[in-house]
């Protein structure tokens, strides 16, 4: 049975400010649970609703009620358990060939599902400027379907960072080479910028390069592709060549 | 001011058994709205919060309050309008060169995507099964952000149509051919199946060549993409020989 005051706490971590006090984050679905025994995470509870389902030893799994699980769930449909997971150290950012940099990417499905597409295409790290949303965002978590245990995902002062980086700088805008044309160097930080406003001007300078996805289909549409579909056809255009 | 009579109706129109009895479909914010009239679409009646701000004259504009606005908005944060559209007849299938198919998707997100992918790339059509989440669904042409008014979708037997379909029929699953190593025909279909169960049987015998999404990352994950992430990976692969 949860007593209130842990039904307060899981409630609460669904907010930064919260999550970075008791140093904890949700991860939810027995799919994404099973897959922490093996990564650097460490589970803090776990509960579930059917916990015979949940095949790990190592940690006390709590059985509690669905009427239970809802409460402390973040999903509309919540599924089997929910684990709450120590809140690790911030990440050290790595030097790597191919890196995704987010500038001010606001909506979690959209940083959840750019993790994702990282994991698939094998990118290890994405840079984010301190103003992204959190990657321990519940949503975030959600969206990258485990992801999150493979991607080093890191906050920075990207105006700091990427002038001191020295390899090519390739940012994505309306208006520049088409990527279909354009030929990828070994090593390169990809930079995508925040949903209504694209990139900021203090990062935008410091691009080396603008590459575009180009349209083929009406010009009358003034609408652009959201920006993790866009993420998921450069990646896949970049790796059609390596 | 709406009655309540208006409102019931107007909020019963996120069920297709309602969109078919009053005829009727919705369409909200003033960007998409502003697209209708160049459309074949009808608009029935125009609601909007600030009516000077939507240059449309061939309509009677209601000025509605935000909480009006509030009741008859299927988003959580309404945007300034809410157009009632008339439902237009039932899409006839066309002959053209590249269409995409979808088997039984119910994620609306997933539809809109799709229509906004199909949209960008200039596919003019996509045949869905019956069973597809139905594109005057508010979801949907949310999600299309006003692509549903350039793209032909149309609903009908997958089975009976595929059968009688006489270009190459690509399906896309985990171990199909490397589409990085695929040649794209002139003219075919490209399937896309239901995202938790994939393609029915029923469609699959009817498939020529399944073609895959090579993982270029951790081959741990059993992950696959989601499904409008892996049309627009496939389709920017296709048209980057185009």
């Amino acid at each position: 049975m949860l007593t209130a005051h842990t039904i307060k706490i899981i409630q609460s971590l669904d907010k930064k400010k919260y999550r970075q006090k008791y140093n904890l984050f949700l991860v939810e679905g027995n799919k994404i649970i099973k897959e922490l025994p093996d990564s650097d995470y460490q589970i803090a509870d776990l509960y579930s609703a059917d916990p015979e389902l949940l095949p790990i030893e190592t940690v006390k799994k709590e059985k509690i009620l669905p009427a239970e699980l809802k409460k402390i769930s973040f999903l509309q449909h919540p599924k089997d358990s929910v684990a709450v997971c120590k809140l690790p150290d911030q990440a050290v950012i790595k030097d790597v060939d191919i890196q995704i940099v987010l500038d001010g990417i606001q909506d979690p499905g959209n940083l959840g599902t750019i993790i994702r597409l990282a994991d698939w295409f094998g990118i290890e790290q994405i840079i984010c400027s301190t103003d992204t949303v959190d990657v321990y965002n519940p949503k975030v978590i959600q969206a990258t379907m485990g992801s999150f245990l493979r991607v080093n995902v890191c906050y920075t002062d990207l105006e700091e960072y990427l002038s001191q980086y020295s390899c090519p700088i390739l940012g994505t805008d309306m208006t520049g080479e088409n990527i279909y044309n354009t030929d990828f160097p070994k090593k390169f930080s990809l930079v995508f910028g925040n949903e209504g406003n694209g990139l900021r001007p203090s990062t935008e300078q410091l691009i080396t390069k603008m590459i575009t996805i180009p349209r083929f289909g009406n010009r009358q549409s003034t609408e652009s592709l959201n920006v993790s579909m866009s993420a998921g056809i450069i990646l896949g255009n970049i790796f059609s060549t390596r």
